[in-house]
């Protein structure tokens, strides 16, 4: 009499994997480590080592017209000062995401609506967490007494450990931003640490927006000013205007990744690097009609539409997106992008954790092999 | 009417965390979220931002009497060509760890004995793994062509994306080791790949040990030789005793670590850092009566007692070890450690996920802060 | 009966220096010394580890006015195909400069006027070089196959190994520019090696500024394009309105070095260094009536007047300059600039030796102590 | 009527090169421009821009018992607190090596000799110094406070900027050491300093040996120890007999190098790179009856014959040599190394300034391209 097989898929009937059959002697060997804290490695060997990743996320998109509105609506249901941050979670349409409290991966990702004259108490936490600013006018943050003034399109970092308070001024309007911050991977890390200024706010210690207006400059390095030592990057915001002129600029001479057309990495101008330890973020110019081909990498990717009309086909199933409409691409999952209008360019911003897909050495990727690169969509 | 408060912890009740009493109308507006893919940041904020960690992982003990019967047993249970790796799987004693065949954290270790003659398939996979021996004669590896020959308490590598097999020479005798890997954190981040090799074993294609003879020069780099590209060290394999001399050395001139005694890491003698991106590992010797003091810090360590016996104090309980015991300190959780012999040194090895932690920015350490820095031993 | 003593200045009469009075002994053991390509340390020992460094080289000016009439005189006298390069090089108002065809300390400058057609023809050189242009119309230079444009007061590189070829559009203006060269340290290496491409010029293998454009993004960093593995920024060239408009930002956040006013170094956006790897350059801003303090460093310093009229005291001595005067700081002699517009902002450029010094672990500065940091002026 | 040609070779006879011919009115321009502190390049265009490295310093070689004899009178004649160092400098046989008091290129290099309880005041350069010991026993050196034990074929480091003193113990030997500092280069590029200690000799601050005890494990790095921020290596003293049994490991695996045999260089354990930021050294073993094939490459080379006797060919010129005879070879010059005993290994330890050559991109190297590799040697 023989029990069942360790064998969970065809390709596994071969050297180098478990193909046991239980056996009554076995099952009683299982008992008997299980008793000691053990087990037997080729009992869940199979599973716990696929051939490649299979993730338990879904790719899920979110129309900005109804989030929008959601976070309209919690201006008037809760308090920022209550609610430590009145934000609207972006829950991957997965178990995985609604328990981890997960937009994709190890990512969180909300949205955030801030009127006038109201502030976000101050705090600081080990999880990362950087920003697009999606609409209004007055929105600013301030990081470690960095007062930093924020526009629509614009990318801003909170980085890890950085004290931070973010608002509206006085004489703005209603603001709305995404914010993205890797809390489920420092939880997961168990290495979220978490705690709150003495003050609701942070004083500004330093000159309106010091720290773009001396590090923003395309290739130069300030002298005379003290070394910067952190390991993120010192510009903290970058702005919509200088990102797409650059990317016009780049579309002028390159002819652009067949995947993701002309893209920029928001970059550490003292490294080349990611802005942060754990998440990087790029923008990409789809030009008009452009038609990318798929892949699929390691690592996932949140995006939010900075601006025009297109759809992305996700894992085989077709996404129609517009401007702010926000969507998610998981780990190892075939994916191409479709700029809809012929003539206008269209902007996709996105966040991801390539960051620590490279500092663990498992950034991986490859090009879709069949039908020109297209994948067949479902729908 | 009001509902249910966010608060869970009386640290929660300051401006900065969630406050929020939940009513009707939030209580529809959840809803409302929900079928949006979306939640309330503030219904779900201290549970996911703690004040600090809380581990899921328990520190578990493995006495190498027991374990080694275990490993000795499955020899005539199983075959390693039909088991794949002929491994005692070494799981937290925690829900944590036998869902994730964790040992702690997201570090899979497991236990595997061989007879002279027997083989482990040849494979490879983006999880990162290393060894240790605990006993045994002409056990070898061979990693991406390299042949490795392995001793007592030596620690060898099998880094991510190496081709690698496992054997013990026809005229050695049955050996045993421990393996560690990072199994469950390739899984937690979805980049776990894994491929066989096309043929049972690798032929060597170099000189036995070739990269410890090329490589394992105190402070020597050789010249004329192909450059060594890879993101690990190249020495492949730290034998015992020269790791031993060297802590010997070092106690002659240092006062060592309060916590620690004498440490060497095994290191990249190219880089100073981390013998692999993903793991470490140490060897520490505490003189005779150590009593060391406790500390604290995120990350996971797994214990093997390379020689010696002795006690920890793992989150305020005693374990006493001896030698080839195998225990686990969870991260952020206190521990000392004392050298129960009065004249002989103890040698612990251990490995860890540090080069995780500080590749991401979250390497962070404590010592205890009171009675002297030791704690009060429940048991 | 004793010979001259070995010290050589009053400081050299302790213990740690040579203090030895030769005797008629002496004497002949440095005889026989000498036929054995020998000779006694402390004969000169004192001579050759000086207290501190005393430069060969001395403070020079040259006049815009007076070398551009220079410069367009020669375009009369040679052609570019007979001349190689049609440059008229400054010499350091020293044998050390005149022997070494030096403008100060191990670098080399020179003055270059172009007509309309004209070309440098193509060929490379270990010596790096760097240009900045003073003005004219048309101007371009082609790196290694990538044709850059020129404009006023912009920089350019030509790093160590690259083919390079210079010109002016048909359609352009008499354009003159300053070269910058290590070609003295390259020959005090005995490391200067030479080579003529095998046509006139080199044709353009990409489009028009395709570098600049593709990497002049602030804090961004291209993706989707080839990885560029260069020693050497990508940049290549470096805008004027870019420069200034940087250092006009600097300025409304920060107060500025004491001796330096506002400066930005032209950097390596992959690397946050050095634009090349033997020389440096800088563009500082010296707000109306500026009046900087002096210090004084290791390494050379050549200034062009990108704008304004100011001095500087350099070694005592007083040196008045306005647009495009060209003047040198040698090493280790203190110095202090001047803005004498009260209103006006004045901008030097200057380039250096400076990425050598710290390469080498010398790169050391001082203050001026005494006289609230400025200099008594001699003249 | 037409003057000199600026041809000064026949392959300058082509477009890129000056040919240019002298006329009256050049000759006058020639003379204004000497006028303004500036000169025509074209004139000396072709000698400054050489088609390769011509060197200004020659093969020369040092016997040892000839040397030995020199510097054991020197014990006699002169008093090493009144010499400073009582050091015998090795002056290439050029003009170049007598003016600039260098052994080959910008090195400096001398032989010491120094009875037991003897002492060399302790200072301080910005020149790095590192040390060959040849003969004796008790020989000493403290280095910022650390007290180093040295043996015969021991190598040590004196780093830029560090506290020296040196000294043999009482109860040693009379012993014999090559020096090698880049004395030539700091005064070269102007940034040599230089002090004197306020007593005759350092305290030792710490154990013997503490920095070789503590950082002299092969791949391993100690922990709890104060971290090393030095651009220097930790080890300061590499013993003979783990650099011999380390070539002796090292040829057990590898073919070795057709120019050197089994080459290990003296690293810096905590980065791989060399061990000074200046000079860099080797230890080579030649086996026995080694006929190296013949290159050349930028930077010079300083060689000591740890042991062995063999034969160089050097620029075409045969030099033979046995243990402790030193001999150089200048930059850009052909030379190729043979073990004249067929059984017997020869060792030979060689100082360089390959770090500068690296550090400024400058390390070019070439086998010899004809006659199996091997020069036509012309005695
Ligand atoms: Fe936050
Ligand atoms: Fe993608
Ligand atoms: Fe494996
Ligand atoms: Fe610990
Ligand atoms: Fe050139
Ligand atoms: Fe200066
Ligand atoms: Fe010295
Ligand atoms: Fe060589």
């Amino acid at each position: 009499m023989t029990g069942p097989s360790t064998i969970i898929d065809p390709r596994d009937d071969v050297l180098g994997r478990s193909r046991v059959t239980d056996t009554p002697e076995l099952e009683a060997f299982y008992e008997e480590l299980a008793a000691r804290n053990a087990g037997a490695f080729w009992k869940r060997a199979n599973a716990i080592e696929p051939w490649e990743p299979a993730t338990r996320y879904r790719p899920t998109l979110w129309r900005y017209a109804e989030m929008r509105a959601m976070c309209l609506r919690a201006l008037d249901l809760v308090r920022p000062d209550e609610a430590g941050r009145r934000v609207v979670t972006l829950l991957n349409d997965s178990d995985a995401g609604r328990e981890n409290v997960a937009v994709c991966g190890w990512l969180f990702s909300g949205m955030q609506a801030m009127r006038p004259g109201e502030i976000t108490p101050a705090h600081k936490h080990t999880a990362s967490a950087h920003r697009f600013i999606m609409e209004g006018k007055g929105a600013y943050t301030v990081v470690d007494g960095h007062h930093i003034t924020l526009g629509a399109n614009d990318y801003v970092l909170t980085p890890n450990g950085c004290w931070h308070d973010h608002g509206v001024a006085a004489d703005g309007e209603v603001s709305i931003w995404q914010d993205g911050l890797d809390i489920p991977l420092m939880n997961s890390l168990e290495t979220n640490f978490y705690a709150v200024y003495d003050q609701p706010a942070q004083t500004a210690a330093y000159p309106a927006d010091d720290l773009p207006l001396t590090y923003g400059g395309a290739a130069l390095r300030p002298e005379g000013v003290a070394a910067w030592e952190k390991p993120y990057s010192p510009v903290m915001v970058y702005r919509w205007e200088a990102v797409r002129d650059a990317l016009l600029n780049l579309a002028k001479v390159s002819v652009g990744s067949p995947f993701d057309g002309h893209m920029m990495r928001y970059a550490n101008p003292l490294t080349g690097g990611w802005a942060l330890q754990t998440m990087g973020a790029h923008m990409r110019m789809l030009p008009g009609g452009f038609r990318g081909k798929a892949h699929r990498h390691t690592g996932n990717v949140v995006y939010n539409v900075a601006r025009g009309r297109g759809c992305s086909i996700i894992g085989g199933q077709r996404y129609d997106w517009q401007t702010h409409d926000i969507f998610c691409v998981p780990a190892w999952t075939w994916h191409e992008h479709v700029n809809l209008d012929a003539a206008e360019e269209a902007f996709l911003f996105s966040f991801n954790d390539f960051p620590v897909m490279e500092a663990l050495g498992v950034r991986i990727e490859e090009p879709f092999p069949k039908n020109d690169g297209h994948q067949i969509c479902a729908s």
